[in-house]
């Protein structure tokens, strides 16, 4: 039996080994256009900031060998042709054309079962100028090579796209001292990954390390003289040295269109949950391919490394003759920039929205260990849960604490259809280096039940700045410490400390609405239970405190 | 409606303060016979270590605020009666007595509901000596500020314990410089969390820094001229300055026992999924009663912090009337010894097999994040499954890195019941500064799945080591390079490097048991996979590889 994988990185190198463990008398001939296989293309933002040292530490094991064609075929079994293009399939005859350029020769290799592994390209923006040198995407170990001679201390960089493969970017060109100007087209950083008031959160986070962040900004064109000089944008031109490319990627799906197999509507290819295409015989996997997203049981197209390397297995499995399942994926999705980490798993709110889902949300800032500990460092969850029956939908995580354990947890939650009140009662681990006794995300899932149950009744930053701007007639109820209270403050806001609110409520109106808040809502939320108990109708509190407060403060 | 909590600590201010928010109209008093309440008890090696400096801020809310009476009548509205204690419970007059030492005096309170929260006490045990000066439970705040004084650079401590507690005083002492001895009187550390050849790896880790471990160490007495001097030991004497008993807790259940109440087989107060007690009205929660391990269906006597404020919650709701449930825990425990980390969720192998189940495991070391990030460090899962269904029962980690999100993972897919296969393609966060593409839960999870299919063979480095003391004709191969094999290696192992080992199957035996082996299984499974397919009959791989060999090592 011979199995022909088309693409020898992360799923094409995992399913071609698989294959070879699984039926070790199969044949495995593993092919990529590239000269370097195998590489870690994620790793390629930490090589350019010298975070990496050696370019070959990308493409070697953890034991420090090189995974190169001598590696596939003395420790794999796997043979591998590499700077070698598969043109054309001929499913009818089990047949793929290849194109060697070095040589210039064309040839064919039969199949029993082909597996595509062919990846995804960067999107390169139909614009004048984009040929011009000094213009570059983050992809091939050819793109790192060259960030890293160009990531010159001093010197101007413009990245395109805030998205995560963009933010690592920007962090690893201001870490080697460029002046960084970063332009997203949409009004956010991480949109598709964060809602926009946690995202104004990692905005800030940026932009205090000396990087200029401009959203809602369209590119026009470049400009220069062979090499880049310029960005022409909608909100003005910007200098540039240098041009990364990040506006996101696109499967590569030309082999499969061209031989007639079924693309999806996310353009990537159609498979089903053994990773079959629509053509007997040949299987798709990694970034060419789209999955399922098991909150919305829709196909989606989300390509990331370690979906790849799960379906690399499935997909080798599967091609000599077993029986293994890739259900789908939750759509998790993390990273950091400088000191702060930004994650999501599930659906955001506005993803939820636009799923038609009823949605209750919560905003929660803590300390990500037992308070008193000296190295808790904070960080903000948002909660989307489905109001119809309390299952977790998504969780976004910011700040500069472990964001990636509460994401973690998350998603193994949502994947297995968890309901808020099942989410507060995990059994997490506990001691205060790593927790407080009541975890953020059992914190955060019980305000959620507190809300949806009637008892807790919230309302957005957003919402409250709106009511503001609108010259609603309510009151703002700051219940912090006076101290805090002189540290930093919202206008307009009446300052009530919690702990003289139950003595203080004559000085408070009955007729009218009144949001409280603190620091991250808890003492908010006891503020309000405190007032409706007194007989305060019309009261709510303001998620997430004056830390998720995305608008200017007084201090 | 009055609510009368006793025991002023996790579990009992959660449920006043719950109480008292889902019904403002309920009267709550907090009762407690110590003079501090509402303190992180876990917070007090931290304290002793200098990590925390002042005493106040484990008393203290994260904004500062110190829980105290005043704190708890104006912010939570609850009355609380400290130095008093609930001598008697008369539920039939539903009437407690309390005894105010400090004032001599007797008092009763009535109630509609009463919530013992009377939480655990360290177990003493009962030797000669025990009552000498210098020898100290970790448990009040009393012993915190005597821990504090104690703790001199250059003096001597004998911590009886190597649990949770008992480990992190032990560190605590060490990080103040003082000799620290640590007896146990089972054959290892953390006994009842970790199986014997995890907790070697923690043990040694714990030796590196200075500290005596005696593990399979009675205690008989403690010797000393009013202060401890000495403690006497079936392994000898040891000097102290200063004892520490950390040898477990029991829980406080005389007011309930002598009420009637029902005490469950743990010794703990029997509670129903509402943490109702066998009498009408009485609730329990937190550390003074029994809860379900959810692996096993048992009842199990699991103190924790994390777990009484969720079952404070659930009291203090039920108590008003509501309709909450607690389900239970899965067992999780976690700790930070030095620069090691170690957990447990669900059960241990050693549990699994007592409770009955058909046990696989597997041991998988590998470093906490993308390899060639340097942050990585090493961590050892070890995970514990069904072989009858696939469920993943356990998982045991420890090392440097990021062991206690492995654990939360874990501790939610056990609730859930998920098996191997579900782990395996748990979409969880990928990045390079927070996991490997894999993360080393999903190839713990997929090595899992190899040995329960029977594609992988394994055999524990225990059973190996029998195995040699017995004089079995087997071979035990080294497939690690030669530099590896230069650094350190197992006596008597063969090299073959992985590399060369489909050219040299010639120079291996065809008859014989050959036990493979790498830096941490997996080019072991690759030479079991290889020698497989070369008709090689009697294979199987050492579980973990030299990274969790617990004996000598050739270096």
């Amino acid at each position: 039996m011979r199995i022909v994988v088309i693409g020898a990185n992360a799923a094409g190198a995992k399913a071609a080994s698989k294959a070879k463990r699984v039926n070790p008398e199969a044949e495995i001939t593993l092919i990529d256009r590239g000269n370097f296989i195998s590489y870690g293309a994620c790793g390629i933002p930490y090589y350019v900031s010298d975070t990496v040292v050696e370019v070959k530490e990308l493409m070697s094991t953890p034991v420090g060998v090189l995974r190169d064609q001598v590696f596939f075929r003395k420790v794999k079994g796997v043979d591998v042709i590499t700077e070698t293009e598969a043109v054309v399939v001929d499913w009818r005859n089990k047949k793929v054309e290849l194109w060697t350029a070095v040589s210039g020769t064309t040839s064919f290799i039969d199949y029993d079962r082909l597996i595509l592994a062919t990846g995804s390209s960067p999107l390169i923006p139909p614009l004048q100028g984009s040929e011009l040198a000094g213009i570059v995407t983050v992809k091939s170990i050819e793109d790192a090579t060259f960030l890293k001679e160009q990531a010159v201390s001093g010197k101007r960089a413009c990245v395109i796209g805030a998205g995560l493969i963009g933010l690592e970017t920007v962090e690893a060109l201001a870490l080697c001292g460029m002046q960084v100007t970063v332009v997203e087209m949409l009004g956010q950083v991480l949109p598709g990954v964060l809602d926009d008031e946690m995202a104004t959160l990692l905005e800030r986070h940026i932009q205090s390390h000396g990087v200029q962040v401009m959203t809602s900004c369209r590119v026009s064109c470049f400009e220069g003289n062979g090499h880049v000089e310029k960005v022409i944008t909608d909100q003005g031109e910007i200098l540039a040295d240098l041009v990364v490319l990040a506006a996101g990627v696109k499967p590569n799906v030309s082999l499969a269109r061209n031989a007639g197999l079924e693309i999806g509507a996310t353009g990537a290819i159609a498979v089903d949950d053994h990773l079959r295409t629509s053509v007997p015989d040949i299987y798709a996997c990694g970034d060419c391919c789209e999955t399922t997203h098991l909150v919305t049981g829709k196909r989606v197209y989300a390509p990331m490394g370690s979906t790849a390397n799960k379906q690399g297995r499935v997909a080798g499995i599967n091609a000599v003759g077993g029986d293994a399942v890739f259900n789908g994926i939750v759509g998790t999705a993390i990273v950091k920039v400088f000191d702060f980490n930004a994650g999501k798993t599930g659906l955001s709110e506005f993803a939820a929205r636009a799923a038609g889902y009823d949605v209750e949300i919560v905003l929660s800032p803590a300390p990500d260990r037992a308070h008193f500990y000296p190295d808790a460092k904070p960080i903000v969850l948002k909660l989307v849960a489905d109001r119809e029956n309390g299952r977790l939908l998504g969780l976004q995580a910011v700040g500069s604490g472990a964001v990636d354990k509460r994401i973690d947890v998350a998603a193994t939650a949502i994947t297995f259809r968890a309901t808020a009140e099942q989410v507060s009662h995990l059994d997490l681990g506990y001691a205060p280096p790593f927790a407080a006794a009541m975890d953020n995300l059992i914190v955060a899932a019980d305000i959620l039940k507190n809300k949806l149950s009637g008892h807790a009744k919230g309302v957005s930053p957003h919402e409250v700045k709106k009511k503001m701007e609108a010259g609603e007639d309510f009151l703002l109820l700051d219940v912090r410490s006076p101290a805090e209270h002189e540290m930093m403050r919202i206008a307009g806001a009446k300052l009530v400390p919690l702990g003289v609110l139950r003595d203080k409520l004559d000085s408070l109106p009955k007729d009218k609405e009144i949001v409280t808040f603190c620091k991250i809502s808890l003492r908010g939320y006891e503020a309000q239970k405190i007032l409706n108990a007194a007989g305060f109708s019309n009261i709510r509190f303001m998620d997430g405190g004056i830390l998720t407060w995305p608008y200017e403060l007084e201090k």
